[in-house]
């Protein structure tokens, strides 16, 4: 049995019995199990003691959406149009991915991740075994899914499916939990209605949630519209799709009829502030969604679209954007923001009742920022600080299941200089290659 | 005389002769006296050598809209109405600001700033003799205006005019010449039309430039138009104020014409995105202000509304956003952004001859980002890795006129641990006073 003893720690705790606690937090293996204003009753002995005085305390932050592999492809083209972008430069690259830059893309971005206080995050991309044993080796948790473009032969089509279902089976529960699995196909409209519902079988089949791109470009909805007379939220409801726990990604063009049904469905959504705005595919109706009752969460997208992964840059924007656009300053307040990125995110994976929150019981996924910087003066709200002023660069220890996996700044697990020259070597590779 | 060899780096020049240039700056005093991919032909003895392999060198950030006392305030009050911000917070919170809060909160935000890269800022407020005197302690650049609400009876006008002036003719040039002083009427809405035109003939008299909140939000502009049957822009121009040299802050609602006109008189703007965007009051039309040839600039407005000084945000804000508005996304592209935090930014202020850039000849004002982390790599478009992926945070020294005034991530010349300090007792007592 391992302990760890958080003193005098100001804990955000996201719980809303007592959202904020200046006290003491225990550790015991992978669950908290002390959180309080008096120091706990325990022996001190073998217990590893951390000094809280000048930390701030929170649960690890969410990301709902990524393509961590990406990571290689950061600064490789930006201020493009999106068919350049896509076709041009990002298709291009890709299809030279061989299992190694895959492995170098998700370590970088695994490293990054954590450094910036993300223990938890969703991935869709393929060549997953790689993705996979990466989330083992460097301690994080992952919600992982092998994304299938079906755009392709049957027998081809035939092959991803049965990769996905193989990946996801074989995954889900493994690195002692840490990592879930789910089945996806890529977009409604990079996907055939009859093949996606081989994925809602399949989602039915072996008890698994569906996660996929949706209504991400204007463009993408009209074409919907022109191809199969509705438009995406509703051809997927006639596929079956929220039949399964759902999590689609962007959801950026709806309208009032879609937001209502994806609520009636239980759907979550992984909003994606920074890469909807850099593609320009538009501006999400965030506070719309969140006031029917839709999970609504925060993702990074791919680096290639962003381009980097600090979650604390969608949570100041999900705060900022939807106030400017909307005209009302009151809209997702500092607190809702931070709840994106945390209990809400937990929701939209559907871990609520293990991460997301520091409480008694919940998984001991956390992370400390340091409080003693001038963006963090005068000691007002503490919440709105780190939505307002905050930044994954104030991240100074993270843990995930109990386990240290950042330690004033770096990495425990993983060989941040190696990671950082096996990136650069992948890429150099793939743009010669 | 003083000289420093700053060995093996990667500077982003600004100047479009030659945007990036691996190689050697050496600076002379307070200018640069060499920059070149050859090592200078020079003694070393009694130079300061730095080593600049794993750092990227730029011109120090410029942020041209700002009240910097207002640290005092950071998250103090957020997510609210306009007017209970305003009238139930700042307000009541100002009214009891003596000297030595007006001193604390400068120097919070001069620490913060100096720390992120900003070497140069406007600022307007009052009790100015202390901002300045913070300015001169700290050792950054400041553009500093007493801005005057002229809604108080005639005597009380005539005391704040004569201050202002007072003010703006003891400061200019002081520091070393790094201070330059404005002369401020607070806003079209909050002075009338006779006294803003006193404030014009005042920068005749003394030869100085004008700076002044515009067209923030909708309803200060109606309400031009229902006092003085005219929108802003024309208002002002006909009271003579775009015959001076001339900075507007915000410019958020524009029509076509006051584009035009704005263009047409030389006027530049400082737009102040986060600020916009927290208080709701909308989005600058930046991408047709910059076709028409105005001169954008960047602005973070007071931490009460930001909540921090961190300009790479605005950088990056700006490069997002108007993309995601415009549905454009090649509008303002990565150089762009960077643009308009230092060359178009020192043009807005005047100074373009002296910073904004680095290229010999001009004022060594510049900044050392610390390139060897996680989100800089694959190494490829380092614009592109500052605009989008960049953080103040990464900021790791400092030099303005040729003097160092961040070591390591911490100011050389002021205490940060008591600033921190006095910064918090202000606030309590504002609070509780």
């Amino acid at each position: 049995m391992s302990q760890i003893w958080i003193e005098n720690g100001l804990f955000i705790t996201m719980d809303e019995t007592r959202p904020t606690l200046r006290g003491h937090m225990v550790v015991t293996d992978d669950r908290i199990t002390y959180l309080g204003e008096e120091p706990p009753a325990m022996q001190a002995e073998g217990v590893q003691k951390v000094d809280g005085s000048r930390l701030a305390f929170l649960p690890g932050l969410i990301n709902t959406h990524g393509h961590a592999a990406m990571s290689l492809l950061r600064g490789y083209s930006d201020d493009q149009n999106l068919q350049v972008w896509l076709e041009q430069k990002m298709w291009p690259m890709e299809g030279k991915y061989v299992d190694r830059d895959t492995c170098a893309g998700s370590a970088l971005a695994i490293v990054e991740m954590l450094r910036t206080g993300t223990t938890a995050f969703v991935d869709m991309y393929d060549r997953m075994d790689q993705v996979a044993e990466m989330v083992e080796q460097g301690g994080i948790r992952g919600i992982l899914t092998r994304g299938v473009i079906g755009l392709c032969p049957e027998d081809v089509q035939e092959a991803k499916l049965a990769e996905a279902i193989a990946f996801a089976r074989e995954w889900n529960g493994k690195a002692d939990g840490r990592i879930s699995t789910m089945i996806s196909p890529h977009a409604p409209y990079t996907c055939p209605p009859a093949y996606i519902e081989r994925f809602v079988q399949a989602a039915h089949d072996y008890d698994l949630p569906l996660h996929t791109h949706m209504s991400e470009t204007l463009a993408e909805v009209e074409q919907n519209e022109r191809d199969y007379g509705l438009r995406p939220v509703l051809h997927l409801d006639r596929l079956g799709f929220f039949s399964r726990p759902a999590l689609v990604a962007h959801a950026v063009h709806l309208n009032d009829a879609e937001i209502e049904l994806l609520a009636e469905k239980g759907v979550s959504v992984s909003h994606n502030p920074v890469s909807n705005l850099k593609l320009a595919s538009g501006i999400a109706r965030v506070p719309e969604m969140m006031r029917a009752g839709i999970t609504v969460s925060l993702g990074t997208d791919s680096v290639a679209s962003n381009n980097n992964l600090d979650l604390f840059e969608e949570i100041r924007l999900a705060a900022l954007l939807h106030k400017g656009v909307s005209g009302d300053p009151t809209a997702i307040p500092a607190m809702e923001a931070l709840k994106l990125a945390t209990v809400y995110g937990a929701k939209a994976i559907w871990q609520q009742d293990r991460i997301g929150m520091l409480r008694e019981g919940m998984k001991a996924d956390f992370i400390a920022i340091d409080l003693e910087q001038p963006h963090f003066y005068p000691k007002t709200d503490i919440v709105s600080h780190l939505v307002y002023s905050g930044s994954g660069r104030d991240v100074r220890h993270v843990w995930v299941d109990g386990r240290q996996v950042v330690h004033a700044g770096e990495c425990t697990l993983l060989d941040e200089e190696k990671i950082r020259y096996e990136a650069q070597a992948s890429f150099e590779r793939l743009l010669n290659g």
